[in-house]
């Protein structure tokens, strides 16, 4: 019953609320909400169906809660609407907030510009303390971000960032300028990936970061709690795409069908071709096969265990060139770590599989032959091998997308694992043809 | 030349110098800097070697340098340091510090008394807007994080908080309770999750988050820059679980060896054990084997579409739940998705596999003899049922980790691929009996 709309205190009460109702329910409800607290609702990066509740503000005309919200997440919110509606949203809006939604609009996904907010506090450098203070006191400000103020020229150029602590804490009568430390504005651009925005405000503890044009003109700040929205997106998107999936862009439960079909299979069938060349080495192998059928059983063993060791490295040194803890020049020095670690990792795990094999032997589990020394040495061998191979191949990827231009991140576990797959075999059959031809081969 | 350091107007310039300079010279450069800077740089979260240059500001004696600094961080960092310089550094701090800094270490890694600072403002319900603001202007608080402030009663127990921007917006001479809106405040408690914490200040788009103690008296606020780097340490955390390695807790190049080995060996170990179930199922195969060679040259590409396709569901349902997009008690509405999802990514896979098989065989690049259809119908139909149990597998296990009340991130990519394996070889055996038995077998 709509008109049982609850009264919430905290918009993180309302999204909250709002989220867990079935989708015609929460549209009915939000619609009962007082102004203020639907476009405070709106505006929730946690607001889980935007969409239908977008549109009905539309359907219904309400251009005094479209011009309430930021530009900035209007303008996020409009992109997601259908092209019909858009327009029609559009149109509702002053002629003054649709050209700067639409400009923001025009900013690409992932940059500086479209998760920018364009209301901020700029003044000149020759008022005092007292006239910026009172300024901030102006009805007007009362939904942007007070917390850092931009000192700017006649010209629009920005001189300086003043917080508002500094401010508060200042004698009323002295200058902006006065306060300057001197140190240059740290600033970024709107096509700036907004993963190095969020470099920047981790790095200076910022509260927001101003986005200035070619002119060193303000045109928006990106504040922190875009910064940490980024980051959850960012690192969805990283996990995603290491478990070889596309970034989704929704949450899993809203991806259509379809949808979520041509995100998983591309990667899958791509795989899955460099796959097949495992069928391949195995045809070449075959004769080794007949002979000793023994060889196969150990092979999903031995190759898993090559996919095992490179997702490691891989995931270590995704995140650790994603920190900045990792540089592209360091590439040899975590090669010099990797190898004798890996070597160590795969005759330990080889130890364990030596042992297997004597055991099962000795207990009378199952029959491997005169040769299962040379069998059990086999493996052994070829697991160093495999697991030092997995380990150097999960750990360069990363630094080979990253020098190619790519996100390091782009490097999967399952695209590690068929790398290894494939040249694991070739390890495996020709660690066999040298210590067991003559005898088993 | 420490004589040389170069003078730096930003503390993020100055963590990035020395985080370049090899460990002695940072140590002695950071000697070189002023008092105040130096103080920033110990409290960065971006320095990297800290161990070290704590370590020389506590053989130089320099109590003033500790003291500078706010008091969790300087807990965080003497937590680091062996234990003879962790308690010559305690006696040089002054008892109150001192006893704050103990009581901080004392809070478990990974909650919220961790990472809170001790440094906030508190004031009494009765003091109007302007004795606040000149409270604020104290020396004292030049430190403090003063974007949000907490009224408190005479006992100690949170009644409400303000933010900075509230308290300046206000006329001077209103007491501080008229500006209360009603609503209760959100607060935390010391031993929760820092995760926890970072999911509210996501939600409430807050500055600072106020940690209770049981009377609801203030002991510490969490400020949104910690929650910044909890975010990037718990999204580092869950990347190297999935990958299977354990969370190394520090820069990959910093690790030390037999650390790196352990934390590599152990999951290495355990999914080589479980994995060793697949030689026990080959063994189990045998007489199929040697009947037909050619099922074996099709094992690792059958299994790795298990492994891959379970590996994608796992990521896409770990962040669905750590976001909160996906509930425990949607694991059904999970399964009705990736059941038909799995069923067409199979079939797609399959029909590659498939037509991979006719072409070489009418093509000449490999006999696959007279039961070539036989042969590649086996191949469609174990991928359909190999892809369908990875993709239910690796869907359910994040719901199953929850749900036994450990984090769904613990499930990791080389976990999933073990689990699909070994049922995979039963699957792929299995159809081939049925299909082939008669013919091949
Ligand atoms: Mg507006
Ligand atoms: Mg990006
Ligand atoms: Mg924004
Ligand atoms: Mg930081
Ligand atoms: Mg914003
Ligand atoms: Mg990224
Ligand atoms: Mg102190
Ligand atoms: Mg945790
Ligand atoms: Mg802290
Ligand atoms: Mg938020
Ligand atoms: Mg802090
Ligand atoms: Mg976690
Ligand atoms: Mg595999």
């Amino acid at each position: 019953d709509p008109a049982c709309t609850p009264v919430f205190l905290h918009v993180a009460d309302a999204v909250v609320h709002l989220n867990a109702l079935p989708r015609d329910a929460a549209v009915a409800q939000a619609r009962q909400l007082d102004r203020a607290m639907l476009i405070k609702v709106l505006q929730s990066a946690e607001l889980r169906r935007s969409v239908p509740l977008v549109s009905a503000i539309v359907q219904d005309g309400a251009a005094d809660v479209l011009e309430g919200m930021d530009d900035d997440r209007l303008a996020d919110r409009l992109a997601r609407l259908p092209a019909h509606e858009r327009t029609a949203a559009l149109r509702l809006l002053q002629p003054a907030t649709r050209a700067s939604v639409q400009r923001l609009m025009d900013y690409p996904e992932g940059t500086a510009g479209r998760i920018m907010t364009t209301r901020f506090v700029q003044v000149p450098p020759d008022w005092s303390v007292a006239q910026a203070l009172s300024y901030l006191r102006q009805p007007g400000h009362r939904h942007g971000t007070v917390y850092s103020i931009y000192v700017a020229d006649a010209d629009g150029r920005l001189r300086f960032v003043l917080s508002l602590r500094e401010l508060v804490s200042a004698d009323p009568a002295q200058p902006l300028a006065a306060l300057w430390s001197g140190a240059a504005p740290i600033t970024t651009h709107a096509l700036a990936d907004r993963e190095d925005v969020t470099r920047l405000i981790r790095l200076y503890d910022f509260l927001a970061l101003p986005v200035v044009d070619e002119e060193q003109r303000v045109i928006g700040i990106v504040t922190v709690d875009d910064v940490i929205d980024t980051l959850m997106e960012e690192a969805q998107e990283d996990m995603n795409r290491f478990g070889g999936a596309e970034h989704m862009g929704a949450p899993y439960l809203e991806v259509g069908f379809f949808a979520m079909l041509r995100k998983r299979g591309g990667w899958l069938a791509i795989l899955f071709l460099g796959e097949m060349l495992t069928a391949s080495a195995m045809q070449h192998y075959e004769m080794a096969l007949e002979k000793a059928v023994v060889l196969a059983m150990f092979i999903p063993l031995i190759m898993s265990s090559g996919g095992n060791s490179g997702s490691q490295a891989t995931s270590l040194l995704i995140r650790g060139l994603a920190l900045g803890e990792v540089r592209l020049r360091d590439w040899w020095r975590v090669l010099v770590r990797e190898l004798p670690t890996s070597v160590v990792l795969g005759a330990g795990l080889g130890a364990i599989g030596f042992a297997r094999i004597l055991l099962w032997q000795h207990l009378g589990l199952y029959d491997y032959g005169e040769h299962h020394l040379l069998i059990a040495f086999t493996i052994w061998a070829s697991l160093v091998g495999i697991v030092c191979f997995g380990s150097t191949i999960g750990s360069m990827l990363p630094f080979v997308l990253q020098r190619i231009g790519l996100d390091p991140a782009s490097a999967s576990a399952p695209l590690v694992a068929t790398l290894v797959d494939v040249l694991g075999l070739v390890i495996y059959f020709s660690v066999a043809a040298l210590l067991l031809s003559g005898t088993l081969l």
